[in-house]
This record gives C-alpha cells, structure tokens and sequence, in this order.
C-alpha cells in the first residue's frame, strides 16, 4: 500500500514508522467517529501550562461552498493534491495566556500554577511562547492517531494565512498555523506525473548526529549516530 | 500504576490515552537503546518543507556535572520535580529556512521544493514560521515513543531560555524550546505533599465545542461536542 516504506533503523513504533504525508488521497469520506477521534486525539496533547492553545476549524466535502473556501486558502502547488482529501483542517493558535482566575481559598492547583505562570513571567492576557509548538504537539497526535484509524494526514505550511484569518474571521491574538489535510490513501497513479513521482521519493531524514547533541551545542555522540 | 487514569470519551490509540505528565519519576536510568529510539521516532516526524527545524541537547545522570548544568536552567517549581528524572533534554528551534541550494538539471524534487518554498516566501535564510510548530510536532512524537516503551515524558516550559543559550552555546538563528524530561513513572507517595497531591488531579482538558469550529470561527457543530 506504501510505495516507499521508510527503512528507519530504531524499532520505533509502527505508528510513527508508518506515517507519512501523502499527496494521493482516496475519494472516501471520513467517518465523522473517526474524526472525532482524531480531534479527541489532539485534545489530549501536553501543553504549556495546560493552555490548549489550540482550535480547530473543520471542513468537509460534505459542505461544498465551505471546503471550497478552505482550498482557496491553500497555496496552488499544494491545492493540486489537496484537493483531494476529503477532510480540511485549519489549525489555529491562541497567542495570548488566559488571564488568571482571582485567588479563592478553594482554588484548584491549576488555577493557581496558571495564576504563577502568569506573575513569573508578567504575562497576564498576552505572550505564550509555546502557542506554535503546543499546538503541534496537538497535530501530531492527531496524526498519529490517524494512522492508527487507517487514515493518513499532510500538513500545509504553505497558505495564505491572511487570507484564511479574514475568511474564518480569526479574531485578534489568534494566529493561524496550518491547514491538515485528512483521508484514506488513494491511488498514486491517478496523480499527475509530477507528483505520481514525489510520491514514490524515499523519505529522507538528517542523521541523528547533525541534530543530537550532548553537553553542549555541536557535540555528538558515538551513542547517538545514525547507522549506515 | 496510573492514579488518574483519564475519562476519554472517544476510543483514542492507547498510546495517546496513556500519556500524561508525570511529577514523579523512578531513579530507574533509561536505556541508551530506549533513548535512541526516542530520538528516532521524533527525527521522523513532519515539517515544513522538510526543514527538521529540531536539535536536541541531552544530559542524563550518568554526566553529572552536565546534568545539573541543565538542571540549573529550570525554574525551581519545576526544578523539585525534575531533579528526579534521569534523562533532561533541551529542544532548541531553527528559527530560518536553509539557504537553497543551487538549481541543477539533476536535482532531486526535494531540493527544487526547498527553492520554490524560498523564492515564494522571500525567505532565503531566515524567518521558518513553522519553527516551534514543527519542533512540538517531533517532541509529540518523542512523547508517544515513550509510552510505548513505558517511559513517561514531562514537558517543560518554565525554564530560563537566556541561561540555556548561554550555557550550552546555542548560536545565533536557533532558540531554546523547552526542556523534556524522560524517565520512568516513580512512586508519587515519595513527592512533597503538594506535588503528590497535584500528582493526584485529574487530567482537564477543554470540551471540544470550546475548540472545535465548523465552517467559520466560533460555530460548533453538535457532531463535534463532548458527552458529558
């Protein structure tokens, strides 16, 4: 089913072995349980002080006029393909902190870790620097997720983020990330020639000693190479 | 051996059902093996353009001195937990796009898309706004590895980025993203009493109407709702 299954040297898991960013995707639709696992999936991801700073907003082939308008927000060299999945996902991310709650006797320990966060770092209502990089942990549960469903996910960087924040009307402080395009594999060989053949490329990785360092920046370790 | 198994509604992967953010960790060490594998499964992960945007800084307690020189960066909230986990590493961002390579007629795909996703953005060697997104993304991945080799990871947010930067040599163009620390679950009766009983709280996460859009920002859909 996978063209070029990727020859990965640590037994990670077949979840994470497994995945990969199609640009072939079936006309099947995705189940709405399945989608819904998917978003539960994200919903459960860590996050910098339990903020959550993501959202979501979905859109299906089963409502024309609003996934055209998801599509129209993509870039053409990735609209071609994309066009195809079923499902469209616009992730977007809270840039600010939640003010905190007033201190009560009764208060949880999460309102009162937040309320720390916020004083330590003088943040109160703006600033989380972690908004990016929780809600790609949130994505990349998703993902794996969907592989565990059958599904497959390819994440679009290249997007017209205005366009997208005036469409959905984002409202200020939140910023758009990425559109997640969601379904089953299909078959390459319907795809132009072009992408049939990007399709079928090796997947390529650094090796872990360009990026694994120990002690200090720079300094690798006979530990931590990448096997040949 | 989980105090606060958590109340999902919908059947996510184990893996991702399993996962939490332990305050207690074993003096158990990690594996050399196990660790490599969790460095595996986040080199895998997806990013922009294929940037692989994360490094990663290791200390473990075999390395003391270098050890508590990561310690040293962590807030002391942070601090009187983490100090237990034997494995601490920094995750640090590329904040800038690698500089093209030069067209040639041999070029492979993936270096010609590298070139366009310059050109398109006007990027040429610097600004990947999809830095710490796809940083998250492999730390996700690092995460989910752990559980399934039965290790448990706590993300941190809360330390000083500067005293990394300084102190592990970072240079110009990357930037500290948040200090992971990997172990074994340990014996929460051991904790502080407040740590112990934080260690205790259910997990709380959003309903998914509050995050979960359909066709335009702030429209939840009765699909996408959790059951209470």
């Amino acid at each position: 089913m996978l063209e070029n299954p990727t020859n990965i040297q640590y037994k990670v898991h077949d979840l994470i072995r497994n995945r990969r960013s199609p640009l072939a995707f079936s006309d099947r639709k995705v189940e709405p349980e399945k989608l819904l696992t998917l978003l539960e999936a994200a919903r459960w991801a860590p996050s910098s002080y339990n903020q959550q700073p993501w959202n979501f907003i979905v859109a299906t082939k089963d409502h024309p006029a609003e996934y055209e308008r998801m599509l129209s927000c993509i870039f053409y060299e990735n609209k071609r393909w994309a066009q195809n999945a079923p499902v469209l996902i616009l992730s977007v991310a809270k840039l600010h902190f939640d003010p905190p709650n007033p201190v009560n006797p009764d208060d949880t320990i999460e309102n009162l870790m937040r309320l720390v966060a916020n004083l330590h770092a003088k943040r109160g209502g703006e600033g989380n620097p972690h908004a990016f990089h929780d809600v790609g942990m949130a994505a990349a549960n998703l993902t794996i997720q969907a592989i565990a469903l059958d599904l497959f996910v390819h994440h679009i960087a290249g997007f017209y983020s205005d366009r997208a924040k005036s469409l959905f009307h984002i409202p200020q402080g939140y910023e758009p990330v990425s559109i997640v395009a969601i379904g089953y594999l299909g078959d390459s060989r319907k795809l132009p020639e072009d992408l049939r053949l990007r399709e079928m490329e090796p997947r390529m990785r650094k090796p872990l000693e360009e990026f694994v360092f120990i002690q200090r920046w720079g300094h690798s370790s006979p530990v931590f190479t990448s096997q040949s």
